[in-house]
């Protein structure tokens, strides 16, 4: 990062008021008559509505539309541990961005524990206040066990953006790759290097698209995950192939696929020039990717390659997913967000990428042209188009597979 | 309560949309640019400056003006133990006075348990997001460790306004009603009727201002708390007197002061009659006071009436109190309320209302005339000097005992 964007960054998080999100008020609160409705006497009403009936805590407060964003900053960004304290400012950027996508009240939430017990506890507790809870930043493996515990235990959402939104948003862009190099999920060898949460949450992901379990190599910091390999825990351990490949190169080699989650910029020329024809480069890393564009286009010209800078084509950016995400689930009261909301999610962003660009979108996003092919492949986050095609998307498959309470809304989203 | 009110108060909180508060962004999010400042990847600088140094979460993020507001709901208004969802419309509502009458940002946080030790831990593990905490509507005497045990905890303030607001408000018109009548608090003999959290906390600050104990006699549902009752809890107990009264009739007679808190409208006219000259009667309870202010005032003419209503004269009401106090504690950044801080809050609000009332106060107010007397005891809610009043006051003392992390500063609040 340029000094000047770090001097910049800390000045935006310090002037004029200190942070980036504040409470306002949705109702008159000026006279004296507006405060017997909002507090005492009037408040009684709606506490004894809700205590005869729990569900109109969504008719009587902001439950609804209120999605706490939780961490306790065990794996903030790429900067590992730094406490649930230091991980605010991530936090309060991702209710930031809730709000500012998809007019979701959020407010982030730090906990301070390591350990995954407490840390299910707490959350389980407080949950409902909430109407959705996003996790974020929490390392592996504990981010399953905690999340799976969170599911289980709440009645709303909870959803561990890490994983999932990085997995629907990087499933998006390479069903279109894919489409682009002519070929099929079913069959392509794919190499995933990293095998943190996101690496996880992606390559399942795929599996429910249609992967192949075999044609998948998993690589972790000691290489390929393979089947009998020791000290794998039990999320690595899904994805243990038989096979002699050990190494990036062993594995890259022939591979139709590569998707980095890795953390570190470890890809080469050679072993780009090693993968099968025509292939698709996921290098996710940031701010460094596994390879850089240039490199890579230089290497070879019958490549797609997405990262997850905004500062070349085909970015993959969560903000494509989580806020549009939980706009569906909050607005069909979905107690969950299941692998059916997640898939939908995934179509609904492919198919944007290959509708026309409207002029307003081009012109926000500051591209000269964008038009479906290897240079977009994927939505740009700046596309108000994304919220009136994916949330309606999940609301509708929640709808569909039986996890929201109520039916799906009539003219939903429909200008 | 009327049944137009309580339709206008469930309308007032369903529409036109659910609830009373949501997030504002207060930082521009709309261009690339702005994202890039507020999530990644310059998010990752504040991020790290606060991993560094722990108290620059207060210049970075949004803590240092956020309070949240939590319950259990073990005791909801006057309606009891609702749990705690059932009990959110009245935490999302201190928020709304917390925003309204102090520009605090203030969030609702409901916790679903009834055990001290899992609310503790919960509320402690996620203190760290806050600048503060305002307990709500816990039920006594859980609240009383609960509250102690986080004031150990945390290093933030951790306020029961249950306890401490109704307290200080109070102490306040007493000290006033007192002077009036030509009485001193460290004379007057005082009965209380009700022995819960509010109950317990004024007395102690009655101590603290004064007040002896000796002179105090407290009342439960079972009567008088005398030295030697079996059953009395540790809280009671502290005010378990050597006496021979036994019945509310023997504790009030020739009582200069009554203080009710006891839910029950219990108070006689014979009873009334009975007091010392020139008494001062509370009569906090609501909806229903002890004693209704036109019986009280039929019964006898020489004393003063308080209530907890807002349709008669000398309101009690919490809001002359928590958000100023909070106000001035935040701006020092108070690692805690202390005595001091509550004694010099009590002190401020009943100085206000011994000044010349402002035209606008008396508009705001629906009232004809306040002047300091029996009919004006305490200030009105809607008065806007209550908060360069209070808030100064508490600032200076929470600076002047060493409890804050910030000096005085200067020119605070004035105008």
């Amino acid at each position: 990062m340029s000094k000047d964007l770090k001097r910049e960054a800390l000045a935006y998080h310090a002037e004029p008021v200190p942070g980036k999100i504040g409470i306002e008020l949705t109702k008159p609160a000026e006279t004296l008559v507006d405060l017997a409705l909002a507090y005492s006497p009037g408040v009684a009403e709606p506490c004894l509505e809700i205590a005869r009936d729990p569900d109109l805590a969504y008719r009587y407060t902001g439950k609804g539309n209120m999605v706490a964003v939780i961490s306790n900053g065990t794996a903030v960004l790429g900067l590992g541990n730094l406490g649930g304290l230091a991980s605010k400012p991530v936090m309060e950027g991702k209710a930031l961005l809730f709000k500012r996508f998809a007019d979701i009240n959020s407010i982030d939430i730090e906990v301070e524990t390591e350990d995954s017990e407490e840390f299910i506890d707490t959350v389980a507790r407080i949950a409902g206040t909430f109407g959705g809870i996003n996790l974020e930043d929490i390392r592996a493996p504990e981010c399953f066990e905690i999340e799976a515990a969170l599911i289980e235990r709440c009645d709303i959402p909870v959803f561990h953006d890490d994983q999932h939104g990085t997995a629907i948003v990087t499933a998006a862009g390479l069903l279109n790759a894919l489409d682009i190099q002519g070929k099929r999920l079913e069959e392509a060898i794919i190499t995933c290097l990293g095998a943190g949460s996101a690496a996880i949450a992606c390559m399942r992901l795929l599996l429910n698209l249609g992967a192949r379990r075999q044609n998948i190599f998993m690589l972790d910091r000691r290489g390929v995950i393979y089947a009998g390999r020791e000290g794998v825990n039990a999320y690595k351990q899904e994805f243990a192939n038989e096979t002699d490949k050990r190494s990036l190169s062993d594995a890259i080699a022939e591979a139709d696929v590569f998707i980095g989650l890795s953390g570190a910029d470890l890809l080469t020329s050679a072993m780009l020039e090693s993968m099968a024809e025509r292939p698709v480069v996921f290098a996710c890393s940031n701010p460094n990717p596994e390879i850089k564009p240039e490199l890579a286009l230089q290497t070879r010209d019958d490549l797609i390659i997405a990262t997850g800078r905004s500062d070349y084509p085909n970015q993959v950016n969560n903000v494509l997913g989580f806020p549009f995400i939980f706009r569906g689930a909050l607005d069909v009261q979905a107690s969950v967000i299941n692998d059916e909301m997640k898939v939908a999610a995934v179509r609904a962003l492919s198919a944007l990428a290959r509708e026309p660009v409207p002029a307003e979108v081009l012109a926000a996003s500051g591209a000269k042209e964008l038009s479906f092919g290897t240079d977009y492949i994927i939505p740009k986050p700046v596309d108000r188009r994304l919220l009136t095609h994916i949330a309606p998307a999940v609301a509708r498959a929640a709808v569909d597979s039986g996890v929201a309470r109520l039916p799906y809304p009539h003219n939903y989203l429909q200008p």
